[in-house]
Formats: C-alpha cells, structure tokens, sequence
C-alpha cells in the first residue's frame, strides 16, 4: 500500500503538501470565510464517453464549491478499491484527475487508499472533499420575483451518455458525459456584476431537483420554458425510448444562475463567451405564483415539474 | 434519498449549517492555520466491542487533525451505503457517529449519501474529512537526539478486538476497541509546554510504522524498550496465537509523542491525569546512532522494527 501511494498517487498528485504524507494538510491562513463540501462517487461503469471517476470526482468537488461563490483551493482524495481493479486503470484514473485538478489550478493536498476484498465493493470509489475560499455571498434567500433562470448549456449529456455505455443501449449516437470543471465560468458570471443571485450544479436529480430545491422555503415558483430548454436531439430521441424527462436527467458540467431580470442578458452574453457556456439560454423565471416549479409547454399548457422522491438512476456519479 | 437524508442523517447531526442541505457549507473566517485532512473507513466489522464504523470514522479524523497540533472544528461525512443494509444498522451507526461529534465539540457540516446494489459494496463504508485550526507547529523536523518516546496507553487493543470478532477467534477475553478521539488529551499534552515535537496516531501499521514514519530523512533513530510498552496481558497472549507483533498492530484511541527530555516527566504525568492517558508510558528514546528503529528486548539484544511493505491486516479501520 505505502509503495502504491508513493509511486503512483505522488507520481501523479504532485502538491508539495501532499508529498510530505502526513494524515493531516497544512493549509495557509486564508482571507475570507471558507467553503467545505465532500461527495463520494460510485458512477458506474467507471469510464465513459467523456471522462471517467477520477476527472469526475474532482470536477465534481470543484463545481460544488465554485457555485457557493468559492474559489476553490484544495481538496482531498479518498480510494476505495476493490482487489483486482487492474493496475493500469488505477493508474488511468489517477492521471485523469491529477489532470483535472492541474487544469483547475487546485491541489490535491490529503488523501487515503483502502483496498478491500474482491466482490465487497465495485472496482473503485473515490471520495473527494474540497475547500474553497468564498468570493461572494449567493443562496436561495436573494431570490426575488422577476428574476431570470439561466442554464449554461445542453440538458441532459451526463446521464444519457451513462446511461448508453452502462445498459449497452447501442445507441448510436455521439453524445458525451459533460463533466467539467466550471469554476472560471462561474467566476466569469460572477464578475459581470452583482446581478447573480443562486447558483448550483444540476448533477443527481437533474435541473428540476435544483430548481425545487432554489424555491423551497421561499415562497417564490418558477416557470420553465419548454421551448427555450437547450437539448441535444440525440438527448431527447435517447430520452424518449427511455421514457425519461431530460429535465430530471444528472449533467456534470452545467450550471443554472438565477439572476437579477435588469442582468439577465449581460450574464447571458458573459456565458456565451466562454468555452463551457457557448450553448447558455435563460430558460424560465421566477414568479411570486404559481409557487413550485412548472414548465410552460410548447403548446401553452404547464405542468408542476415535482421533486422526485426516488433517484432515476443509480450509481450516476 | 432525499427523504432518507432529511429524517435520519439530520435527525442525529444536527449543525445548522448542515441543516442547510446546500452542496457546500459556509465555514466562518478563521484566524489562523489550517489542517485538512481525509479518510475512508471500510472496517470489517462494522460493530466490535467498544465501537463501530460511526463512531471509528468521527473520531479517526478528528484524531488526524488533533496530531497536527490543531483544533477540529468542522468535519464531512459521506455514506457509501449497500443496498439491503438494515435501517436499524444505519440507525445505530449514524447516532453512535453523532454523538462522538458532539461529545468532540466538532460540526458534520456537510454530507453526501450514495447507494450501490447488493454485493456491490460490503453493507457501508465511510469517508470523514476534516478542518481543524493549527495551534502549534509539530513535525518531524522537530525531532532531536535525546528527545523522549511516549505512548498515551495500552498498545494493540482496536486490531486485537476486530481480529477476535472478525476471525471468529473466540478468545475470551475482554478486550474491547480503543476508539477514542484524542483532541482533548492533546490539548492537555501541547498545555505541557513547549517540549511536545511530534505526535500522530499509531493506526494503520501500528507504533512501528508511525516510528518510522517520524525518523525517515530526519537522520536520527529511535530505540524502543521491551520493558517499557504497555500491553494488556489478553492483547499480548492474542498475539502470540496469531503469531503477531503488538507493535505492528493498530490503534484508534493511543497517540505517540516525541517530546524533548527535560519535558518529559512533566508531559507523561499531564498525560496520566487524562482519562484517555491513564496508562501512558515512556517507550524510547531518539539518537543519532542506529538510525531507523529498533527494539531493546528484555534479555538486553536489539533488534530493528523494519516498516511493513504489505498491510498486516485489511480493512482494520
């Protein structure tokens, strides 16, 4: 175990802090409140079109931070792996998000490795907490009525493209997990002004459990707009022979904005102009009634989007 | 999910800012230092005598922090949950996590909860981060000859408890799991002064691998005196049938701390007036020559506690 974690974790992790292998970081003092979040990720299979557990795991993290206003700047890295996982995809996930975390400019400063027995687990799972430092106060208590939702790209790409590889669906069709590190277009959207109220990463649960869960408790409905939703035709052709609704399909590098009416289209603009925000479009706003979260159909009727009780799809990150 | 989240995880933890449910929490500024730090929990069983993975998870984390020389303030908690596990097992696990939050004074502040098939995981595993603010700089590079070894008690007792339960040994004896989070007794130890070095928790590998851990690149050495560890007479008879060496064996409740001489009755008596220290004892000595670590047998020969390559037992934490 300790030579695994010296030659390969340290080949690939290379934060100064985490080569001196202690079981706790040194963090510098930092200047603002901070953020803290963790999520373990069990996706299976464990690599897809587009990525794979490791990239996941830490894009995951970040996202989770940047849409509390953070910055984020450190993060943690817990394996759990099953006996037999081969060595060559242990070392590809590894590169993988030693990668993501690189290209994300945060560093991997603690972790841990447990192996357990063959069947007692399935190939691996990894638990990524992340620390950030928060740049702006957002949340679900500065929404107003007459605000604009924004979503900053395509619904649905994460899920349909596991859901393809897992159930051997055999479609043929091109689409990829999403999964993206979306901390410099959140701080993009950020800096367009003061305008950004609610943030959050539509994952598990997909757009319509974050937008209930952006209303819930204050009074406030939104109204989606059926025909302003970006989604890839193959998503929607998948989606119908799978009977499912895109809306509550998991994305893994997209962000819904709630924002200010009078800054929708600077924040819009803003979004489009960066590489994971090219297909970005205000798809709904928030009204003081209906309360809950609608959609407005393409032929004028609405229908309440409800929070789902039991999860769509297991084991989609 | 949801509805399991929202009425057994935050029935037990209950922190307001957990309570928030949001994907990251907001930590308030602190004024010092940082220490991060994770681990998964995969222990087999997931009860034993004197604790189970809950409680394991809360206080292995906070004890990673409180080895740092710092205070645990804030901690994560994530699930990675077999379907088919029973509720009531759950249940007791979260409660017995809780309550060695509480009874630490740290905050589960966030949190994730994921579900894989029956045989896809081994009934629950755990992964704990933690941030805890530095109050005192220890480490290695600390360590001078002359300097003294302490241990805060009784060695081997978590690895001998789960290999009994675990192997189905059937010893009968009464030796029970030393979890225990340790930030208040080394608090109580740093308090001695400012003769304290070092300290980490002999887990994983035990005393010799945390002994080799504190001497490698620092030059120095470190000789253990047979006569000077303290064993329980049920831990050391288990050994010997298992054919084991106490010293390689984990703890989850002991610390070790490499102090400077002249502090050293000072900090093993502050030490014994702690409940957790009660059977602290001096073990070693630092010196320049042999480097690496060894042991003085009670016949008076020495001979050297190499680092294990391979891990003595899986799934022991």
């Amino acid at each position: 175990m300790s030579k695994l974690i010296k030659d390969v974790l340290l080949k690939y992790f290379d934060s100064k802090i985490l080569q001196r292998l202690e079981d706790a970081a040194e963090l510098s003092k930092p200047k603002d409140k901070l953020a803290f979040t963790t999520d373990s990720y069990v996706v299976d299979p464990i690599f897809f079109p587009g990525g794979d557990i490791g990239k996941l795991a830490i894009c995951g993290t970040i996202n989770d931070l940047a849409m509390k206003g953070a910055i984020p700047k450190y993060l943690s890295f817990a394996l759990i792996i099953e006996e037999g996982l081969a060595f060559s995809d242990l070392e590809k996930i590894l590169k993988s998000a030693a990668h993501a975390a690189r290209t994300a400019g945060v560093s991997v400063v603690c972790g841990d490795t447990k192996v357990v027995e063959k069947g007692k687990a399935d190939k691996i799972f990894i638990t990524t907490s992340g620390v950030g430092v928060i740049k702006r106060d957002l949340g679900k208590e500065k929404i107003r009525a007459g605000d604009r939702v924004m979503i900053s790209g395509t619904i649905g790409d994460h899920g349909i493209a596991i859901m393809n590889e897992r159930l051997k669906l055999g479609l043929e069709f091109n689409v990829k997990s999403d999964v993206a590190a979306l901390h410099s277009l959140a701080r993009k959207i950020l800096e367009a002004g003061s305008g950004v109220h609610f943030m959050r990463d539509p994952t598990r649960g997909g757009v319509v459990s974050v937008l209930n869960e952006a209303v819930d408790g204050t009074g406030f409905g939104i109204m989606i707009d059926e025909c302003a939703l970006p989604i890839k035709k193959q998503v929607r052709g998948a989606s119908e022979i799978l009977g499912l609704d895109p809306l509550y399909i998991a994305n893994e590098g997209k962000l819904i904005a709630i924002v200010d009416r009078k800054d929708a289209t600077s924040i819009l603009k803003k979004t489009k102009s960066h590489p994971f925000g090219r297909n970005a479009a205000i798809i709904g706003e928030v009204f003081r009634e209906p309360k809950g979260v609608w959609l407005r159909t393409k032929i004028g009727g609405t229908h309440p989007l409800l929070q789902l009780e039991a999860e769509g799809l297991p084991r989609i990150c």
